[in-house]
């Protein structure tokens, strides 16, 4: 299986619909690293152009793979081992397609249903092909349009037929993924 | 449909295999109400015994529900609304029977298959049919054995194939309610 996963901090939404670059969150980090290696995902990417920030996610991850969360917690240290730091989206797909040899199909996901929806069973099936996959989250209120546009398609919104939807990244990630890979 | 879940921080295991209170964490209040608000679950109950964390539960509800954060996040105080504190699970089992009027079918969850398994379908019936369910969920390294033999069932765990299985119990939380009650 070739499946990534990234969580873009720019550009996103905020909750007035202005593109901004967010702050990254811990707790982020560690669901998303433990829920990408419970599911198989290769790499987990988190993509903020803000060098302060890259720099916290450095520190978080050295504690969890180098320093005393190692020790304390080595399933921890293996979740953390999957995960990346990148510039941005575009550095994102160069890396991505390196390491593949091949161009990645780029899914976004949104709470709202696009016009370019893939679903989830042809997805699933590519990623039994063998295809490189790309799965791309937004923090704060969600990836920017001109991300959402620039995609390969988009994965259907989670969610149930409540008229409520308002999930953290880390639930729809967990979701997503198990939506994808779940046995 | 009359389904309740609760966070359970005491009887836990912690990662020696001991039965230990947890302190509650901020961001599992904020991720499983809107997980549990999302998929239509009736009320989110908060275990803990320790009434400094009822307190500190107490204020961050209030923050959402009437302070600064009900005006700045409405969404966020709708799924507020659905979160209650209580003392101990006995204290659990009898609000939630009074609610129902009838005793709730009681299902742990655990990232181990356990003997009294019932399969999501089973229980995905049971909810069409407004069988009162109650989804206890445990933090720490989870729920004590003591509350597992006590249950009237255990869900299947969560997970894919992958030899890892450690997912954040807000991950664990949004797969499970995704498998139960996704459309």
């Amino acid at each position: 299986m070739k499946l990534d996963l990234a969580l873009v901090h720019y550009p996103v939404l905020n909750k007035n619909n202005e593109i901004i670059g967010s702050a990254v969150t811990n707790l982020d980090i560690h669901d998303i690293a433990r829920v990408s290696r419970t599911y198989g995902v290769d790499n987990y990417y988190i993509v903020t152009p803000i060098v302060d920030q890259q720099q916290l996610v450095g520190q978080i991850i050295d504690h969890w793979q180098k320093g005393h969360g190692a020790q304390y917690n080595p399933d921890r240290k293996e979740a953390f081992s999957i995960i990346q730091s990148v510039d941005d989206l575009s550095s994102l797909y160069e890396i991505v397609e390196e390491k593949w040899q091949q161009k990645p199909m780029v899914l976004a996901t949104s709470a709202r249903r696009n016009a370019n929806t893939i679903e989830i069973d042809k997805v699933r099936k590519l990623l039994a092909d063998d295809v490189p996959v790309l799965l791309l989250f937004g923090t704060g209120w969600g990836l920017a349009p001109e991300v959402l546009s620039q995609v390969d398609g988009a994965l259907p919104p989670v969610g149930s037929e409540q008229d409520y939807n308002h999930l953290s990244v880390r639930s729809a990630a967990s979701i997503m993924l198990d939506r994808l890979l779940g046995v």
